[in-house]
């Protein structure tokens, strides 16, 4: 780093953060041990890949000090890659452990002092408060109880993955009946059931709306009332799992229509996280299974952004081979908002390259900078400190080198991207 | 910029250009007030997409300088970026206005000072003179005069987008019968049309037959009696705007395949700028709507490369995703060029990495290095410096450091690049 | 090069290597004169590409000191390019020629001096000792004899290309009737026939079994005994180069899955080279005529990785864009293992690009680095000089000052990716 990428990462880092997009468990948002944030499937998945057997990693009932221990006896072999790096900031930084002293030999040390740490009764607090993150987007399932936790702190987002892609299942319609107090039979029903949860979700603050989607998925209008939506409605009712793969996709589309419908009604940015398949490898651990084709373009979105040009869509690209045209759709669409780096594209190298290629062309109001994604409060503050030092290094090339822009325009416009933005798309404007 | 990139970037800055690609109007070349500038579908499209709604944009008869103010309320949002630089770039170097001060608080010391500088008589061979630029090619329309402007400087190319897309509307089929003195029934009619038009605009010093393509496009060789394409032509002769799209794409291989014969016979270069769909947004501003489908390849257009080994094929990609392929078929096709950096890959990162590839492994006398594309002649002095900034960068970096040639050697590869490759394919050549 | 970049390249050329993919014959391997070198194809597409007619580069009985004559009077063409740097390494380094006298006025000196030191004696065992390599991976053919070079420096690989694709072509089924001692009619006789190719190479030391694949080749399980298989196999034989595309197909699928099964039952990785489209320029010179459709993905090969997950899968991909998704899979499967950086990606600007992806999220046990490719022994030193350089450039700037590991890690960390995972995969595991 030289001195003007120094200068600007420390004003970038004084920031207080909104996260607009994680997998926190408001109800327990911080590690009980460090077996907790090695749980990440960031590190179970590469451990596996690196050749540890799925039965080893998984096996029931395996006590914390015994999985951090057997982790341990193969994290060496990723302790060069942007994931550990982000163990390594929180032993660092949180657990006061020097990060040379973090291997297999000290496994033990590490545990005993996240457990002692992580005990303390303000263990929460202080990682929120090294952090800097004042709130943090959730991903709550359709039917999540919203009334057990502060909803200012951790903001309810309504996922709908369920909804678009997993209605044909008996028991996901049972939890919608359920949680909307409506019986789910005709697909009236479900628009009905669906409004409502809108209506719940809304009034108990949540900020968005979002789902991921596969690389195959083109929506288009259809019509409330299809005639051909309705007939494979009524054959997956009966069918269920063996509800065809047309009749699924059909009804898919008149969800995921009806859904941009009520986030526009109830104004809430439709968040859509696109390109991966699911289950690629079934072999794999947990959330270590799914990989993606990059074989799609944002020209499968341009009828849903046309026709709804009032309704924010902040979009998340699983590969940095569909960043330019996630550029270039914002460039054009005033609905399209980059958001973030998802995923396989959350690593240096292709952030760099995808953030500068935003910053050459969307305009400043529409960058969404980043979210963390995680699973575990702990992962807040290494991932977004990689992302500023990434932010801090493209700003001092692009826009104050290249472009003669001054230290404090870069920082301005680091802040607008870092923090203002999600205020003003997310917090503000709904 | 190190000191090695900065005397690269002097010398190339000093050399005398022919712009091989643009829009310029030659009767009116220059602007009258920055509102000219500030109506290129960069700043309106990009003002719009940061929120300013079309009608205030295109407002009917709204005259210069509440447009100039309009705009501005805007502008900022774009300060950032690379087009906006552009425009500081003109601002400081053509209206003497120091950058700093080009905002919102004082548009109309701005607008004033464009008044006054672009109505002198000498403004136009002022900004050419600063831009250092001798020679720009045009786009014309196939029956655009051509005897009323310099054809030395501004060089006549005929654009064919509408004879091969368009045909099929009736005021097209009568635009080509008058501007070929033929009637147009038969699709013979069509292929001596096409061959006047040719004539007359070789005549008339054309350089270069030009043409833009959607990502679906795929030549194939159709033969001139080729009875599918003539019962085509004869639907279309009756259907007009309801033609189907099948019986269009026919008839549009066929006048491409004659479009590509009759370059070879005029000996001008295929200018092909692949991968554009039309009004994907239509709600958008005045060119401003159109944007891609990355998903295309190459290797849609080797039957072409195959088929006209003596016929140079100057290429525009739209999207860096597909740089690689372009390099790659320019390294082994000799009638395959890599031409400048077009429209959306036009960025500062896109075309650092794309030029980086192309000085990797393509032939130097190969490399048709920039273009401006402008609308306006003030655009060509800031574009063409951000190319030779980035071109001084990589020739420093890949040619003088990695490759450990010497500064001369870097002057020259660039020289050819950036000027003498333009002279041997489009204007020696033809 | 900075001084960390430096210190690191100096590590990491001491290296003694093992270089697991060329194409250099054992009885052959090195150069008789510079007309050998320029010979590559890499000199001859690229002299074609900038002018130079097929016919002249490839005129029959044309004597070696012609063939150098001829084509310096092109090779000015591509002097910056990456390929032209490879040749001034071997010039100066094992021709001690200095680089700036290679040129069209001192090709001749150049011929002579090769001519001279080329046929010393001990020239193979120079070239071997400069370029530090130990040990070279071969494409053999699968009725290579094995038994007339020392396969301990020259490893076996077994080429099946011609199995899997060509088996259409009596002449090919003639040659694997004689390769294995089995007559050729039915499809077990194939299926035992292969099974004899590989009980030979394993008992002569093969260490991989290798293919190149078409972007379209998506590889799915097919029973032995599957009856469509043995039908279409039934048609290829009564019509040979006229068996249509689609039993061509159905039984390149068989012959893989079978290829596959082989390579788990005898312990060799399975070399996938994946993304070449084959004589796409037929008017091109001898092996310039390949090129390729960036569009397939990785995702094709899903049924594959996950019905072998005990058979390892050395992976090169043609193109950049593919890069991410290999990187990706690697992450996710243990069976997949990026490898090298392959023809149209082996050029630095894409080398750095995909190697900094690579780095920042593949366990460092699966990373393999590089291959050379070559075709000639001399060509080992300048390609992975250029590798090394590239490699102890990421390390510099991703691992050490980004991650901040120290000098140590990064050389053990380069170290294991150059050399000790190829023992590890190829060598010792096999």
């Amino acid at each position: 780093m030289n001195s003007l990428e120094k200068t600007l990462f420390q004003e970038l880092d004084s920031i207080p953060l909104v996260d607009s997009h994680s997998h926190i468990d408001p109800r327990q948002p911080a590690s009980r041990t460090i077996a907790d944030l090695l749980g990440y499937h960031y590190y179970t998945e590469l451990v596996h890949s690196a050749g540890m057997p799925r039965e080893e990693i998984e096996e029931a009932k395996l006590a914390d000090r015994d999985k951090v221990r057997r982790l341990f006896t193969r994290l060496h072999e990723i302790e060069h890659t942007i994931q550990w790096s982000w163990f390594l900031d929180i032993a660092q930084d949180l657990l006061d452990l020097p990060r040379e002293s973090i291997d297999a030999e000290h496994w033990e040390v590490c545990f005993e002092r996240s457990v002692e740490r992580m005990k303390q009764p303000d263990w929460t607090e202080l990682v929120l408060r090294e952090s800097k993150v004042e709130r943090i987007f959730l991903t709550n399932d359709f039917d999540d109880p919203l009334d057990d936790f502060d909803t200012f702190r951790y903001v309810p987002c309504l996922r709908t993955d369920d909804l678009v892609f997993h209605l044909h299942l008996a028991r996901n319609r049972v939890r919608l009946a359920s949680a909307s107090g409506t019986a789910i039979s005709s697909l009236g029903d479900v628009h009905k059931a669906i409004g409502t949860l809108f209506h719940h979700f809304k009034s108990c603050g949540a900020k968005a709306c979002a789902i991921s989607l596969p690389p195959w998925f083109t929506p288009h209008r259809v019509a409330v009332d299809d005639a051909a939506t309705s007939a494979s409605w009524k054959r997956i009712l009966s069918e269920d799992e063996s509800a065809t793969e047309e009749d699924r996709r059909r009804v898919a589309y008149w969800i995921f229509w009806r859904l941009a419908e009520y986030c526009l009604e109830f104004r809430l940015p439709f968040d859509l996280m696109i390109g991966v398949n699911r289950r690629v490898y079934p072999g794999g651990v947990h959330q270590g299974q799914d990989l993606y084709d990059s074989r799609w373009s944002m020209i499968q979105y341009s009828e849903l952004f046309n026709a709804f040009p009032n309704l924010k869509f902040p979009i998340s690209v699983l590969a940095s081979v569909s960043n330019q045209e996630l550029v270039d759709y914002a460039w054009i669409f005033p609905n399209v908002l980059p958001h973030g780096h998802w995923w396989y594209s959350n690593t240096p190298g292709f952030i760099e390259h995808d953030l500068r290629a935003r910053l050459d062309a969307v305009p400043r109001n529409k960058l969404l900078g980043y979210y963390s994604d995680a699973y575990k409060l702990e992962f807040i503050l290494p991932k977004f400190r990689m992302y500023k030092r990434i932010l801090a290094r493209v700003l001092a090339q692009s826009v104050c080198i290249d472009r003669g822009k001054s230290e404090t325009f870069a920082v301005e416009l680091g802040t607008q991207i870092l923090r203002s933005n999600v205020d003003s798309h997310f917090l503000e404007n709904t």
